[in-house]
């Protein structure tokens, strides 16, 4: 308990510096259209989750944090930079409940701007030891063509009425869950860590990656909406194909009546949002979807143990790494 | 004359060279909506300018193309990253005869296959020798952002009434020549020159990519339509602010009758095409503003080759990137 308590201290002081960093850094002066939409989304604040796991995983090797900072600001820059892009994509009006550059601004500049953070994360991870710079490089743009694949596949999973489980876990892996592995493989070896604990730390970050996100899908319809902040059941009023409808899609095609209503309710151009949530909730809950989703959550979290497990460094120094994914976890689900 | 032709061959042979080697490329398989459309702006052709200037000045230098090859391929990744974002924002049907990107596929396409060109063209830069990589980075990353400026300062442009000459040719500068200059500047340390023998061929490019465009707004208006195969007028029907116009409204300023009429035209929101053409042209034509143009352009073209003169290599070396320049600016005028 002691240990863990420390490792969120930990957490807590990473933020801390990735913060400060951030406040310390100018984007570009003129012209301010390019330049105050990328100012806007990096002061929106969030947890700074990348760019904490980069300089985690730099300590974790023995590395000075200080040599890791770079490539963490970049992982943040570029994260950012998929938020301007994806929110375009998305027609989403809100972001951490606040506008998205888009409507903030407009659809060009969300584009133009997002690409110039694009351009200044790269800017940002050049500043790194030429050392280690070609290695950096190497997972960032792998890290990111992955993230752009995930992208188009969620977009394509929008239009097609199925989506096999082992497909939208690997979209949610590509969209998501590489960015995590790759900050913590950039943050590795910036730390000294040989290739192979690099890879297997990746391996973590992206088996913790697709836990986070199952758990995201189990959240919007099973979470106390108080605590959880967002509207319940959004994912289910907008048919999104998260884990839980993908599954309880699979599972009603033996059973005519539930096929029927479940696709009732997504079909339905009118409905009582309520109404509709309430009714797919009772499907998912008489085909036991959410234990099945908690299943794969935690197969994908032991998943990230083992590797973790492999890695031959002391145990204690696991702590704030194991702290780092169960304060991601700890939401009861 | 025969020093000409060789350095117009030579010219085609980096061309070949460079489509040969975008025709050995692939982009990624799957999804197949991310990469086909990168496979068909890469394969919609063009001039190859860009590529072709980073092989020269390496071998301006006395260095191997083989080793410019990457830094090559990477600008012409980055240049067509910007066609597919920039015909989103115009909203432009057309490239290079064919559909854009945007109109062929949908918008959210072209962002997420242009974003991931952008990732291309960086993990194609990095493919070369670790010893040139950090400045190629540099001076490309310091391109790509100065291109985005321009981009912005144009769309910025094109919602104020009036703007100065300078920002006018500083707007091109960023927009246009930079990356000319960049190219340049790649392959002129790729070929082993110092810095500021590069810097100076950086400045002849900048220079020539600034004729270049100033050529472009003098041949919409005075081009034998036939010849240079674009609709005649197109920028006057537009109302897009190039050298000619901007200079018409600065000049008209003085003389109450001319500046009522050219923003009579300017604001007409119905019109017959041939008509207002036939009328800014006599307004340009009494202003004399081609001249001025013309004469600008010439400074400019001057400007580039002092820069080009200022570079101690063998004289008829110079011959190539002679020929390239004039090879841009043959066109009757």
């Amino acid at each position: 308990m002691e240990q863990k308590e420390t490792g969120l201290n930990r957490i807590t002081e990473y933020q801390q510096l990735v913060d400060d960093t951030l406040k310390g850094r100018s984007y570009g002066a003129h012209p301010r259209e390019l330049y105050e939409p990328i100012e806007y989304i990096m002061s929106l604040g969030g947890k700074r989750m990348r760019p904490v796991l980069v300089l985690m995983a730099c300590e974790f090797f023995g590395g000075d944090v200080k040599n890791a900072l770079h490539a963490s600001i970049a992982v943040e820059l570029f994260h950012n930079f998929t938020l301007v892009h994806d929110d375009i994509m998305d027609k989403a009006p809100l972001r951490r409940g606040k506008q998205t550059v888009h409507v903030k601004w407009n659809d060009n500049i969300a584009i133009l701007s997002g690409d110039a953070m694009m351009v200044r994360a790269y800017q940002e991870l050049c500043k790194t030891d030429v050392a280690q710079l070609p290695a950096l490089l190497e997972i960032f743009s792998d890290t990111a063509a992955k993230v752009c694949e995930g992208q188009q596949l969620d977009m394509n999973y929008e239009r097609v009425s199925k989506v096999p489980i082992p497909n939208y876990i690997k979209m949610i892996e590509l969209k998501t869950a590489v960015l995590l592995g790759g900050a913590l493989k950039m943050g590795a070896l910036t730390g000294g860590a040989r290739e192979e604990d690099a890879q297997q730390l990746y391996n973590f970050g992206k088996h913790i990656g697709i836990a986070f996100q199952l758990q995201d899908d189990i959240l919007d319809v099973y979470a106390d909406a108080e605590k959880f902040g967002k509207q319940k059941g959004g994912d289910i009023i907008a048919n999104k194909k998260t884990y839980l409808l993908l599954k309880a899609m699979e599972m009603a095609e033996t059973n005519r009546y539930l096929k029927e209503e479940l696709q009732l309710w997504i079909a339905a151009p009118h409905f009582d949002a309520k109404e509709k949530v309430e009714a797919v909730t009772n499907i998912y809950n008489f085909l036991n979807v959410k234990e099945l989703a908690r299943a794969e959550m935690k197969k994908q979290y032991a998943a990230a143990m083992a590797c973790l497990k492999g890695i031959p460094v002391a145990e204690e120094k696991k702590n704030a790494l194991i702290a780092f994914a169960d304060s991601l976890m700890v939401r009861e689900v």
